[in-house]
């Protein structure tokens, strides 16, 4: 064995228990007791928490949106998954007109292959059809191990939505090859009438990012996008639900035995749009925007009764410099907040405070993902599996400042919030890359997720 | 007095009774006994119902469409309506892009004016903000008596559609100038995705109409509109709703306290799909398609429970000849069935069978339709209000045929049904225009109804 | 003709319109102008309007409950009735163990009809089935006029609750003879348990009648006799419905097509449970109990679309000292309150404000309960029907105090409460009876109503 | 190791992949490859699935009823049980008036301790709270391992109902002390006035079972009691639900937070009511009786989307000639159905027709029922859990007959139904009981399930 974790306590998406594991080539090889030590790296977790790496399904790394660039590189953001207990990473390279599937995400890949910290795979974003012929594409594109696709409804002025039939022909053709559909569901015709009346009124403070596009917004296009999906029977996986009545209306498909997948966010989960209220709301600025109170209980009780499939980040930071571009007009604010080395401390210290169970946090943010995403190397402490492996002290406090973050923005919404439980080692395929508080893995390691197809 | 109408039973809304009325000057001048006789047209109708004149909310005469005209002229068509106990009838002038609301309205109205045979009122179409300038027409508009705005979600291809953005701002601008909008909803792109693949598959028979159209494609509509009209809070009627999905999201938005009105059509409480199914299908092809019997179940439970609001025709008929374009092809069949002289006599025998009260088929048919489109002279046997009249003869048998019916149509889809009770006389402002199955009336009299704002 | 009341608005339930009415024997002879005036009483209601007289479908007068007697006898409570436009008032007499239903009801009427100032009819409430003979009963009572008998599914203790199969039993019987069952639906056995902790825990203030007795309980119970009444699809109406969740199984199975009527009263319309804080707070002790803000809200909302039938008061008053009696233990307080003088001018005072139409406070309080409890000659201002009419002034401002009030009790809950809007006459069968601030009727005046059986 | 499994799928609640599993002392020692054989017995599963053993949570052996004794002791009920998979036996014992808890439990467990062929529980029937002291006694019956309770809301006649204060008492106190409350959910009014008035009406076959308790009146009680649980926050754990609109408020619970559970049989699955319409209906009765299409369908919707939580038996066979007493009259024949054999190669079929996964059929049959009732040893193939395990030829077909069952009944309503897959070996805590249609374990082996405290 090349690696053996002993004493601690097992958590999976359905039970804890205490058992030890040994890793060998990158991957579980038993989990049992008594195994020989001889020529294995030894790590003793008493009184720890050992759980799977985190799939962050939602990024935006280097991604060029309003005006700029995201903050973090592929390496600044995998760096800081790493540090947080993420061992892979989605991220959304952008399809735009005249290109094709395979060779945007080659490129990505070419840009993330030397740099990434942790696994990664991605969902590619398609804004064109191309006249139909990206469509021929997605049978390559899922033989590639690319087998999620992912539409706006909203962002019409960006020219990256798409439209209903487009969306419905994306759908209909994801599902024939095996892959399923993201897609972030606002309603651009309310945003922009909305933005024109505040604009004319002079309404300008972040706050307004929020009422232009309020819980209906992302309602309407939500149910819109519901009612499709079951139309033609489809798998439709809703990115960053934040608003109560999309959910209910994505809950009630779900029920009536639908292929409706739902993911939110930990800033649904713990802020509401009063932050916009702020002095530096500019900086919460991301779209859809945090919701009302009704809608934060609502996700809850989602992530309790087990309705929510997964939570994401949707990290796509933005330096102070350039939220500070829309400190007197919302509108020039680029949307988008940093999450990624927060994903999986906030949901475990949910779980830590009885919120939701451990097993629930790692079904969310680890064993969901992979299922729904064809990762089946990832997901789950099971033999057989990669040893993407989280060792979580539960009793350590931890106060997340942006000085002790591993990315390379230079502020987060996440200052000040206070945690209690925090990992202490991340492996991926069984190499330490984060060594309480320390990012100890290297550039490069990180490896292409080529999924499975959906069945 | 001019017209006494002794010893019939009088039907309101709500309530039935034994009474006399007395006519003066076009109005109704008492209700009681024993009124003065000399002088006066008496009309004895012992054994009668008495009942306000029906208001057909939804018609298109003389309306160019889908390559051709549709066969009633206005006069044909308002001979008919006078002959099935219709009073007033509305028709929707469609602005063109680049015309204004009231040049539309103006060109129709010197077309009905002459040959107008029971009076008459416009709902507007518009299809082109004209860069926002049509929006400025509202209140000129309703100042001039035109006090609801037709859209379309669908005919995208036939450049009749408008897009959310432009429904929201109609929907607000009607709301501000005291109109209201009237909207036809089905999704364009679900259509023409279904289209295209039935050409493709050579499934050209008229049931290809209804499976391109099917429940989902009304529904996905009716519940982005409803959606839409909460968010901004404005009134929506929705005319010619077929089928249940759409109807019970405007009955929760209506019990929810919105101001959602809701018009289906006798075609659709009496037929299903199969109809496309036979040999004429195409002549029952109609924009939205007629559903299924779960939808029929659900309008009929909704006119008993109250939560439809109108039921009207729109009436559109083709002739045979056109129809048959479309025999090897449903998307050349012209859209459209007649019924305008059906409506009244449909829904009374609806109630003398027991399936609705008389009074709910005066509400369906003559006050609601009064009410919502603002027409304060008519929909009520009341003293003060226009002497629209219909007596009926709940007793007499009626088996409708193109041969009895007074319009220019050559085949009628109502063509056999039998009716239990059937007017027998009709008097519009007064006077007697149908007399039991002779059309008694002239063209011209009928005169344009200058509706009152919302309040 | 006797009476004429000329150049005021006549409200109905639909409509307000501008016409004379003329009155003859105690009947509406005729709707016009121009009425001949000699012989006849003139009244001018210039600026007024004219409105049928209120139905109180729901009083206690002279009832022997909770140790003592409701504060009204039948003389106070018609001549109260009268004073706030109630032209006929509807009492429960109780059936107790070995009485029959037609020795309750007459001996009640042997009371009443010496001191009724306004017409009267009685529901008969059951509370033994005497091994099922009651049954036998239920045709001749409808013979003789009572269509409607209630039961209750609370007071356990008070053994005048029935359980289900009694329930079901009567609404079966009530059914098969033209009869309607009314329900007062709160759960005992949740009661129970709540005040037997409450005391044990010396929780006795009056705000504890709240708690025991919380929406739940009511909910329970409500949603319970919607189920029955469903499952063997008989009739059934509502009484005092006071909380949410009931109201919306109720309205649901409404809205389904079953025959479920609801009726609601002004105190849960106008306070919340927090007035069981105040120091007075036995005083608004009643059962049900007066719910929260949410309830509250969600009755007006069903008040102004239409799902909520009928507005009564629970009249069932008493004196201070008898209130005084729960000062330390809320167990004691006789649970009622008055409103009989009320009901009407609250109901039109909300109109008056805009919350409702006149239109829908006349449905409410009279055109409802009129139709569904086979009142033919009341509840409308309609040729032939009984002259009941009270002329409102809209403009009179008025402040609720027990010195105004022409009942016995010595304290009200309404004290302070300023109406815009009140009646200045009441006539009852075209007798005046109540004239700006006094009563002028005499008791004996009011006459038993004989009701139809429902179809 | 005392026995290897090796080459074989092992499947879990939540995934399926290869390992072999080793056992020692009867528990599950390691998952892996490469263990060591030597004094091993050693079992090649190659192409075969390894799964947990099923829990039959719900059962009746021996137990008197309808004036007879179920036909299954708990030797051949628990026979039966392993030669079907099931590893784990819940029994209902049953308190009578007079008596405690722990004598009417120890009574059982000295019956069954020395017949027990699987392991088995208790869950024990509250008939009566000996004026509360019976609530004193579950503190002690937790201690002892009996966490869960149950009640019935039917049988009133014969004495084993409780009423609804009853009911709420023991679902507190059970909350109170860890435990769950099970309950039997029908509303015996109903039923009872049903009967009544067939047998009045002569109908007396075994469809008039079903039709004197359809699907109101399980909905009933469903609804009822879960509002009960929901007003006072405690667990609920229905049984047997065989209806839709039950079933729809028990999930809305669910979804909205609450503790509710929900376990259907298989018979629900299976059949319709349509079974009693056949000349052996009588041997279908069972209680509640199987319901019409719709409640089949949304119960096979609630398996596949999550929302019944556990499948179980209901186990309590008659034999014919019991069964014949109700040929002449469906109240004669004694309530219950065989399924004990069959429970877990039905859901295990309907995984491998593809109807649901493995996964979710050891979820239900397995891993849920020991969550729920606290059997922290059982229900998962994890290391530490008792060796219960069973290995399934996907690939043997296999008829059910009574000839090839192992219980004591002489037929079965499975008889000709023909399964894909079949068990071919289960293990007790690593003891082999059945081999391939034989059974091969020995009385008195099965152990009591000491059970944990709910948390």
């Amino acid at each position: 064995m090349d690696l053996i974790i002993k004493n601690g306590t097992i958590v999976t998406s359905t039970e804890s228990y205490m058992a030890d594991i040994a890793v060998k080539d990158g991957k579980i090889a038993a989990i049992g007791s008594g195994f020989p030590e001889i020529g294995a790296e030894v790590v003793d977790a008493k009184g720890m928490l050992v759980l799977p790496g985190a799939i962050d399904a939602h990024t935006h790394l280097a991604m060029p949106f309003g005006g700029t660039i995201s903050a973090d590189s592929y390496l600044s953001g995998t760096r800081a998954a790493a540090c947080g207990g993420v061992t892979t990473v989605f991220d959304y390279p952008m399809q735009r007109k005249g290109k094709g599937i395979l060779e945007t995400v080659e490129e990505r890949k070419g840009m993330c292959d030397p740099e990434a910290c942790v696994d990664y795979a991605f969902h590619c974003i398609i804004t064109d059809l191309n006249d139909g012929t990206i469509l021929d594409e997605f049978e390559a594109a899922v033989d590639n191990g690319i087998t999620s696709f992912k539409c706006f409804l909203v962002y019409k002025k960006e020219r990256m939505m798409v439209d209903d039939a487009t969306l419905v022909k994306i759908m209909l053709k994801a599902k024939e090859v095996g892959a399923i559909t993201n897609l972030h569901a606002e309603n651009p015709d309310l945003i922009d009438l909305n933005i024109e009346q505040f604009l004319k009124e002079g309404k300008t403070s972040a706050w307004y990012h929020y009422l232009s596009r309020p819980e209906y917004v992302e309602a309407e296009a939500d149910k819109r996008a519901v009612h499709l999906a079951k139309s033609i029977n489809a798998p439709l996986y809703i990115v960053h639900m934040a608003d109560k009545e999309g959910l209910e209306a994505a809950v009630a498909a779900k029920m009536d035995g639908h292929d409706i997948l739902i993911e939110t966010c930990p800033q649904y989960l713990e802020f509401t749009s009063d932050v916009y209220k702020r002095e530096d709301g500019r900086n919460f600025v991301c779209s859809p925007p945090i919701k009302g109170q009704e809608s934060q209980d609502a996700l809850w009780k989602a992530i309790k009764v087990g309705t929510i499939d997964t939570v994401a980040t949707d990290h796509c930071p933005f330096q102070s410099y350039e939220k500070d571009w829309g400190k007197e007009d919302f509108t020039k604010i680029p949307n988008g907040c940093a999450g990624i080395e927060n994903l999986y401390p906030y949901m475990l210290s949910a779980a830590n405070e009885g919120k939701i169970s451990f097993n629930r946090a790692v079904e969310l943010c680890s064993s969901n993902p992979a299922k729904i995403f064809g990762c089946t190397q990832k997901g789950s402490l099971t033999v057989g599996k990669d040893a993407d492996i989280v060792i979580y002290d539960p009793n350590k406090d931890f106060t997340i400042s942006v000085d002790n973050m591993h990315s390379d923005y230079d502020h987060t919404i996440w200052e000040g919030k206070t945690l209690h439980g925090y990992p202490i080692k991340t492996f991926v395929r069984g190499n330490l890359v984060y060594d309480n508080g320390d990012f100890v893995g290297k550039p490069g390691l990180g490896q292409f997720v080529k999924r499975e197809r959906r069945k």
